[in-house]
C-alpha cells in the first residue's frame, strides 16, 4: 500500500451521506497515513443516511482545494442531490481537476462532476440510475467495480469500497495526473 | 377549468415519492372528470416519503400507453432516482412522447425523462439539482413556477402545485400535441 504520509485528503459531503462511502474511505487514507478533513457547505455536524454523524472541519466557501492533495465524494443520494447545488462546493471540487489532483467518487457522489463541467472525454463508473446523467455530461460510463482514469477513482456501491480504496490510496500516492484537468 | 370526462390519466412512481405530488394532481385530474391509475414497477402498494399509502393498480410492465390520456410523473428524490433504472417505466413513459400525449413532471420527477431520451430541443423546469442533467440532455432548463412546452407540463416543487394542476389540466384536455414527440 502507498505511504501518504504529508498528504491532506478532503472528503466532500452534507447530510444524507451514504455513511460507509465515508467511513472506510477515511479509514483507508489515514490508516496510509494522510490527514483527512471533512469539508461541507455548513458547519456543525453532518449525519448519514444509517446513524453516523461527524463534524464538519471547513466549510466549502472558505475551503481551497490548494491546501488538499486529494478530494473523495462519497455517495448517498440525498447527499448528493444536495450538494451539487452548492456552488462553493461545485467549485471546490472542479479546482481538483484543475490542479490535476486525484478525485476519488462513489456511487451518487458522481452527479457534482456534471455540474462542474469535468466529465469530457473521461471514463466513470457510479450507482446505474446516474448512468445517462453521466454520459450526457461527456463521460464513458461503464459498470465496473472500480475505475481508474488519469487520478479519477470511480466505484458503484458500497459493496465495491474494497477495490475503490485500494485504487484511491494508489492514485493519491501517485500525486498529479497530468490528464486530470477540467 | 377543462373536462376531462372519459380521459384515463398514468401515474407512474415507485416508492419514497413526494407525497403531495401523487395526491395533488390526482385530486386535480379526477376532479375534473378523468380517471386516475397508478403505475409502478412493482405490485402492491407504494409509500410517499410522508407517509401516503396507495395501491398499484397497473404494472408497469403490463402498462400500456395507448390505453391513457396522459402521463404524470411526481418527484421525490428516492422514487426518480429508482424509477429511472426500471426500463419498463422508461419505456411506458417514452411511449406518450411517440403517442403525443400530455406528460406533467415535477420536481425530480423529470430524471426519467433524460432515460427516456425525450428532452432534445424542449423547454423544462424541475427541482433545481436537475438543472445540469435536463441541459445535457438537451433540453432548455429554466426556473418558473410552471412551463408548458407542447403538452409538456413542468413544475419545480410541491409549493408550484396550484399552477401545475391548472396547466395538467388545460393540456390533458386538449388532448394530443404534435410538436410532443421523443
Amino acid at each position: 500500500m502507498a505511504e501518504l504520509t504529508g498528504k491532506t485528503v478532503a472528503f466532500l459531503l452534507t447530510d444524507g451521506f451514504e455513511d460507509s462511502e465515508l467511513t472506510s474511505p477515511w479509514e483507508a487514507v489515514t490508516a496510509a497515513g494522510a490527514d483527512a478533513v471533512l469539508v461541507s457547505p455548513g458547519t456543525g455536524e453532518v449525519s448519514g443516511k444509517n446513524g453516523h454523524s461527524q463534524s464538519v472541519d471547513v466549510v466549502a466557501a472558505e475551503a481551497n482545494a490548494a491546501n488538499y492533495d486529494a478530494l473523495v465524494l462519497p455517495g448517498g443520494v440525498v447527499n448528493a442531490d444536495h450538494l451539487r447545488m452548492d456552488t462553493d462546493a461545485v467549485a471546490f471540487t472542479k479546482a481538483f481537476f484543475s490542479q490535476h489532483k486525484p478525485v476519488g467518487v462513489i456511487c451518487h457522489g458522481a452527479w457534482i462532476l456534471a455540474d462542474a463541467d469535468v466529465l469530457g472525454g473521461r471514463t466513470i463508473t457510479s450507482y446505474p440510475s446516474l448512468r445517462a446523467d453521466l454520459r450526457n455530461a461527456g463521460a464513458t460510463w461503464v459498470d465496473e467495480e472500480v475505475v481508474v482514469d488519469q487520478g479519477m477513482v470511480s466505484s458503484r456501491t458500497p459493496d465495491d469500497l474494497p477495490a475503490f480504496n485500494d485504487k484511491l490510496v494508489e492514485e493519491i500516492g501517485e500525486g498529479q495526473h497530468s490528464g486530470q484537468t477540467p
